[in-house]
C-alpha cells in the first residue's frame, strides 16, 4: 500500500477521484514541521478532504510530514520523516507546507523546494520578511507559487484581499493589530485594571505568550507583518528594519485609565501609508477613537484597516493566531497553488525597495501626561485651548490632548515645555 | 483616432504598454449603463489607470458605455453608445461590466455578451439572485466568466474570500448587514431617538433611501444577498424566496430603548447557517450583543461575519454600497477577468439546489415586550428565572430576554402566554 493511501486510513474519506482516463490523479504535499501549525494543517487537510478536494477540482493527500521528533500513536507516524531529502527529491510532491519558522534551515528548505519545481506555502512570518522578493523571484523563474496568507494575520484573508480583490485601488492606509499576544494584554490590562507585567505573566501561563515574549511586546512581530502587508499594497519592498517601532512595555495602568475617560483604546497598531508620493510606516501604541473600527477588536483577535482611493475603508477581523486559523490560511494557500500549477500567480509586491520617509511631516493628534505643577505651562506651550483633565489613579498629574501636530512640531513643542511623563499618539 | 484612443485623452496615462513583440496589446472593456455605478467604473478606469494597467498585465480601456440617455460635456460622449448591438458585434471587447441594474435588458444582455465569449462582470444583485447558476453556466460553456462581487456587500471583497481564500473550511455560518439604507436608519433611530418614518423621510433627502424604499426596509435586498452568499458558501443554490424575511418597518423607539438597556444594538442581519447536514436562511432584525463583532457595524457600512469550522470567526468590513466603492468592486472583477482570459475561474456555488429546513428547530434567545401585568403570568410560562425590567419610554410594558429556546419553542411558549406586544431574536 502507497504511503499516501495508508494515511488515508485516517480521513473520512478515503476513496481516490478518478480521472475521465481512468486513472488515478492526485496531488501530493509534504509539511514542513510538525508543531502547532504543522499538526493544524494536517487536522484541517484530515478533517475537511472531502471539500478541499472538490475546491482544489483534483484530492490532495499529505505524503509526508518533516519533523526531528517522533509521535508515538500519532497518525503523522505513518508520514513522519525525519530527512528533508525524502520530500526534496520526490517528483510526486508539488506542494509543501512550511510551518517550521524561523530563517534556518526554513529558508533553505524552502529556496531548494521552489528550484525543484515545488509550491511553497508559509505561515513564517520572520522569512518572508527577511527573504520574500528573492523567494517570489525563485517561485516565478520555476513556475511555482511562494504563498505566505497565514504569515500575516493567521486566518485573515488579508494578503489575498490585496493582491485579488483590491486591485482597482490605489491604497493610501494599511493599519492593523497584527499581533495577538498584544492585544491580550492590552485588552486584559483595559478590562481588569491589572498592570503589564501581571497581565504577560497570566498570558505566559495561558500559552498566549511565550517564554520569551520580546518579539511580541517589544513590536518586532508587527513591525514584521506590517513590512509584508506594505510591501504588498504599495507595490515594492518595505524593508522592516526601516519600520518605526515602539512596544508595548512602558504601558501603565494609568495611561490605561486616561484612555477610558477619554473613551478610547490603547492598542498597538502597525501602520503603512502613502501620502504625496511619499510613503511612512510605524509600529506603536495608539489610543484609538470609538469610531474607528479597528476599536472594537479585543483579545487574541487581529484585524487589518485599509483604505483605498475608490474603495474608501474597509476591515479585516478574525483570529490572528491559534493552531487551526492558522493552519486554515496554510491549507487554503495550498489549494491556490494546486490549482495554479504551471502558473505563478499575481503578486503586488513588486520588484524593488520603498525607501520609508521620515515620521517627522506626519500629522495627527497625540495625548500627553505632565506633572499637575505644568498645567499652565502646557497651555502656553500647545494653547489654550487645549482641555486638561486628570484620574483617581494618578492624583499629581495631568493630561491633555493636543491639536493635531505633526510629529516634528508636537517634539519641538514637548521638548519646550519639558517634565512629560509620558505620550501617545492618537489614530484618527 | 480610434475610439479607444480618444477616451484616453481624459486620463492621467496615455501611452498604451508594448508587447515584447513590439505590437500594441490592450483589452477592450463596455460598460452597460452609465447610472451611478456606470460612472462610478468608468471614474475608477480613468483614476486608477496605470495601477489596473499594471495589475491586469495589459492595458485595459473602456471603448463603450451603454446608456439611453446622452451626456453633453460628460467625456463619456467619446465612448457613448445607444446601442447595445455596437457592443456586442465588437469582438474587441472581451469584458462587459453590467451595472444597469433590474432584470431587463440586464439578463438578454448578460445572456448575450457570455455566449459571444465576453466575460460579465456586475453589480446587479437582482439579477444575480434570479438567474445567476444559469449565467454561470453559460460562462463556464464559453470559457469566460461571471463576476458579482458587487452584487454582495458592494466594496467588501467577500465572495471573492468565500471563492478563494476560505477554501479550506467548512463554512458553519454567514450573516451580514447587508444592506446600507435600513442600517443608515437603525443607527440614526439608536443615536437620535427618531421613530422609523422620521428617520426614512430623513434619508430619502439624503439619497441613503430610495424613493420606494420596500426592496430595502422590508428586507427584499438582503434576502437576494443572503441567498447569493449563502449558495457559493454552502456549495448549491439557496433560492431567495425560500429564505425567510422579516423587514424594520416595525421597530419603534421603545424597542431601540429596550436594546440601550440591554447594551445591544437593534441590526438587520441576513444570515444562513449550516447545521448536522441541513440549512437554513433568515433575514430579520436581531438584537446584537456587544462582544460580537457585528455590533458596532454603523450607518450605511456593511459587515459580513462568517464563521468556519477551522478558521473560527471572522468579519469582513467596508462600504456596502455607494458609487465608487461598488464601482471598485467592479473594476476589481473586470482586472479578474482579463487576467483569466480563457479560463473559468472557481466558484463554490456548484449545480443543484439547497433546500432550506424550517426554522422551528434552531435555537436562540428571543426579547419579548409584554403588558406590565402579564409579568406573573409571563414568568409562570417563561420560567421563574427571567429578568423583567422596563424603559421610561413605556411605563405601561415590561420587556425580558428568555433562555435559549428554538424557534417552535418560543412560538409555543409565546401563545401560551398571548399578549406578547413583539418579539426580537437575539445574535449570540
Amino acid at each position: 500500500m502507497p504511503r499516501s493511501l495508508r494515511w488515508q486510513k485516517h480521513k473520512e474519506f478515503a476513496v481516490p477521484f478518478m480521472t475521465n482516463e481512468g486513472e488515478e490523479e492526485m496531488i501530493q504535499i509534504a509539511i514542513l514541521g510538525y508543531g502547532t501549525v504543522g499538526s493544524g494543517v494536517a487536522e484541517v487537510f484530515r478533517t475537511n478532504q472531502e471539500l478541499i478536494d472538490r475546491r482544489a477540482g483534483v484530492p490532495v493527500r499529505v505524503k509526508y510530514v518533516l519533523d526531528l521528533r517522533d509521535f508515538p500513536g500519532d497518525p503523522v507516524e505513518e508520514v513522519l520523516t525525519h530527512d528533508f531529502q525524502d520530500i526534496l527529491q520526490d517528483p510526486e510532491v508539488k506542494v509543501v507546507a512550511e510551518v517550521m519558522g524561523g530563517l534556518k534551515p526554513a529558508y533553505d528548505f524552502t529556496k531548494q523546494c521552489l528550484e525543484s519545481g515545488k509550491s511553497v506555502c508559509t505561515s513564517n512570518t520572520e522569512l518572508v520578511a527577511a527573504h520574500g522578493p528573492e523567494l517570489m523571484r525563485i517561485a516565478q523563474e520555476h513556475h511555482v507559487n511562494y504563498l505566505y496568507e497565514a504569515s500575516c494575520g493567521g486566518g485573515i484573508p488579508i494578503i489575498r484581499a490585496l493582491n485579488e480583490a483590491l486591485t482597482a485601488d490605489e491604497i493610501d492606509e494599511i493599519s492593523g493589530i497584527l499581533n495577538g499576544t498584544t492585544n491580550y494584554i492590552l485588552t486584559e490590562m483595559t478590562e481588569n485594571g491589572a498592570d503589564f507585567e501581571a497581565v504577560l505573566k497570566e498570558a505566559q501561563e495561558l500559552g498566549y505568550a511565550e517564554r520569551n515574549p520580546e518579539a511580541d511586546i517589544e513590536g518586532h512581530d508587527a513591525q514584521r507583518k506590517i513590512a509584508i502587508l506594505s510591501s504588498i499594497a504599495f507595490g515594492k519592498t518595505v524593508h522592516y528594519e526601516d519600520v518605526h517601532t515602539e512596544g508595548i512595555t512602558k504601558i501603565t495602568p494609568v495611561d490605561i485609565a486616561y484612555a477610558k475617560k477619554l473613551k478610547m483604546q490603547i492598542r498597538l497598531l502597525a501602520s503603512g501609508y502613502r501620502s504625496e508620493g511619499k510613503y511612512y510606516a510605524i509600529v506603536a501604541p495608539f489610543l484609538v477613537e470609538k469610531k474607528h473600527p479597528l476599536y472594537s477588536v479585543n483579545g487574541v483577535f487581529n484585524a487589518i484597516f485599509v483604505k483605498g482611493n475608490m474603495l474608501g475603508d474597509a476591515m479585516f477581523y478574525g483570529s490572528g493566531a491559534g493552531k487551526l486559523p492558522t493552519a486554515s490560511a496554510v491549507a487554503a494557500d495550498v489549494i491556490e497553488a494546486v490549482k495554479s500549477e504551471g502558473k505563478t500567480l499575481y503578486s503586488g509586491w513588486g520588484e524593488g525597495k520603498i525607501g520609508l520617509s521620515s515620521l517627522d511631516t506626519l500629522n495627527r493628534r497625540f495625548f500627553v501626561r505632565i506633572p499637575a505643577d505644568r498645567a499652565e505651562a502646557a497651555k502656553e506651550v500647545f494653547g489654550e485651548q487645549i482641555r486638561l483633565f486628570d484620574v483617581e489613579e494618578a492624583p499629581d498629574e495631568k493630561g491633555f490632548l493636543t491639536e493635531v501636530l505633526t510629529e516634528k512640531e508636537f517634539e519641538e513643542k514637548a521638548s519646550a515645555l519639558g517634565d512629560v511623563i509620558s505620550r501617545l499618539r492618537v489614530n484618527m
